[in-house]
């Protein structure tokens, strides 16, 4: 899903209805009624890492501050700015550390220069679903390692929305077998691109404006990209004649939402906790959102573009998942935080794979269709 | 998962600590710092079905109440009634219809008769899972139903949790095929043992303080109960031989708030949105803890209590899912709301499988230990 904060096209201006408080029988603007009277109004900019309105991800971003504006009866306004509109999408996390921004939106991986750590709290190959995700930030000491992770730069995380299991992407060469993976030209960039290579590919990072022309031209065999919600607003169907899964490269990566620390603790304590739990409802919600969408959107994709959708075969998925778990190995044994997170991470994730084995596993393998 | 408010011993004084909010970096409390000026403190009563400080399920109604006053900066006090406090478990609907309390937190399946309808917001056998639940409810028109089906009554209802996917149950009698459900004398509640019923067993009520002892003298063949984290706590394996997964009867089950429609009106805008977002985010950390705890429990259960952990036989499985189809298509054959309801779960239920079967489904089958 990375670095599609190049994006400039797709999406804009598809701004959703719904969404956050949707279905809670009310309409709320902070000018209806308040009783508690404001002493003062502050004002936040949110800088993100997504082009204004991209579905899900930037319109996640516009309802968890419109949520903010709600629930602190508009004494809290935080405005959003969409990638480049203040910053450059990959200078947002300095804008948060140095106070330029009170807020960021993006995703973790994105910050791998400050600390390779920070990849597990974005995704992690052949790692932990949305749910299994929020259960080790929330109950399983992550949020407390994602806060040591951010800091040294004055940073606060928050985890913010989930796009929930991937697509493994569009493909005009069939992959039948691990040998195909062999000279594959594809847009995968971050710890799934350096699987591929390893796997003899040739991972290709393209800004988002390119990768459907590149595509449609030959340049590259394959792109990455969410999932069918997202896709098919991008079009990608008309570019690409297979559509694989399941996306072992992100199989539900989380969003962030972070906090200049100074700023944060300035704020009075009920709007600290106003913004926390705004960030708290916006990270199921999106999930919530991407389940829903992407289930109609894979239906359209099927039956109105005929896309021909295909399982990647079993010794492709297990030769990426050998080569995965060396990769996240080897970011572990880079520095001491690093290993700290990985060994918390995956002591998490072997155990919830074992309840999910005879749970969710089980039950999605039995409930029939 | 029913009629568990019974139960007055298991996990009373088993407050937990961490949950919502964990992981913030912030310690805050009303009373500390807030801004805005209240100009009244409106204090609700929240009544419950579950005995208070219940692992899970009272410790969410105490942490939901907990952030409401936080984030309201103490504007609006809800302080929480275990079941028989103020009034009786299956009192609860009425008491917050009447205005008795402004809140209450249970289960839509308690409500059955109010409304059949009801039932498709708690729990389905066969049916939706947490994540999926949570995508039909705030995008795909499910909480609009549940307004609907509440209205009546002048009632608001909310989603504040759900209990992930449960286990089948204790069982002192192997199930090896379809006939040992025949005279299997099982306490399931609900749906489930109307399901069970028909397959030719006997489904028994129980009060949760006599499960324990009825399992152990052989009054009963079996039980459910939840997962994991509430089984081990409630000491079940001490009274059977065998632990059944998965738990087909109630796949993700919705734990719901709900205001009296007078009351929450009276609001103002920001508390409202405090409210209804508290919900949400009271809804998706219950289902963190959950996930979290579950996978815990079961290390303790297989590896110091020598749980034998057991896969319902598929030919058991498919006979009541059968059943369950059936069931199901009775309840939504009573009048035209609960059709209207079973008529959008079934058609979200379809497309979200199809999704799932090539996302979730297929990554848990293919991610390895």
């Amino acid at each position: 899903m990375k670095r599609r904060d190049f994006l400039g096209t797709a999406g804009a201006g598809a701004l959703l209805t719904g969404g956050v408080l949707s279905g809670c029988g009310q309409e709320s603007t902070p000018e209806k009624a308040a009783s508690a009277a404001p002493e003062e109004t502050i004002e936040w900019k949110m800088v993100t890492t997504w082009p204004k309105n991209f579905p899900g991800l930037g319109t996640g971003a516009n309802n968890l501050a419109r949520l903010i504006g709600e629930m602190s009866g508009g004494r809290l306004k935080v405005k959003v700015y969409g990638a480049k509109e203040l910053v450059p999408p990959f200078e947002v996390f300095d804008a948060v550390s140095s106070g330029t921004a009170e807020m960021g939106h993006g995703a973790a991986y994105y910050w791998k220069g400050k600390s390779e750590a920070a990849q597990f709290f974005a995704a992690v190959p052949f790692g932990m679903t949305a749910q299994e995700m929020n259960a080790w930030l929330y109950y399983g000491g992550g949020m407390e390692l994602w806060e040591e992770v951010y800091a040294p730069f004055g940073v606060v995380p928050a985890a913010a929305g989930n796009s929930g299991l991937q697509m493994g992407g569009w493909f005009n060469k069939e992959i039948n077998g691990v040998a195909d993976l062999q000279g594959l030209k594809m847009r995968i960039p971050g710890l799934g691109g350096e699987v591929l290579k390893r796997a003899g590919g040739t991972p290709v990072n393209l800004p988002g404006g390119e990768i459907f022309t590149s595509l449609q031209s030959g340049t590259i065999d394959a792109t990455e990209w969410v999932g069918p919600y997202n896709d098919l607003a991008f079009g990608l169907y008309k570019a690409a004649q297979y559509y694989y899964y399941p996306g072992w490269h992100e199989p539900g990566t989380t969003i962030e939402c972070m906090y200049n620390r100074q700023a944060f603790e300035a704020l009075p304590a009920d709007l600290q906790s106003i913004v926390s739990s705004a960030c708290r409802v916006a990270n199921a919600d999106m999930l919530a959102e991407y389940t829903a969408r992407n289930n109609t959107a894979l239906q359209t994709l099927v039956n109105e573009h005929n896309v021909d959708v295909r399982e990647f075969p079993r010794p492709v998925l297990d030769k990426l998942r050998t080569i995965s778990e060396e990769v996240v190995a080897e970011i572990a044994a880079q520095d001491a935080l690093s290993a700290k997170v990985y060994e918390s991470y995956q002591t998490f994730r072997k155990q919830v794979v074992a309840w999910h084995d005879i749970s969710e596993r089980t039950y999605l393998n039995v409930r029939g269709g």
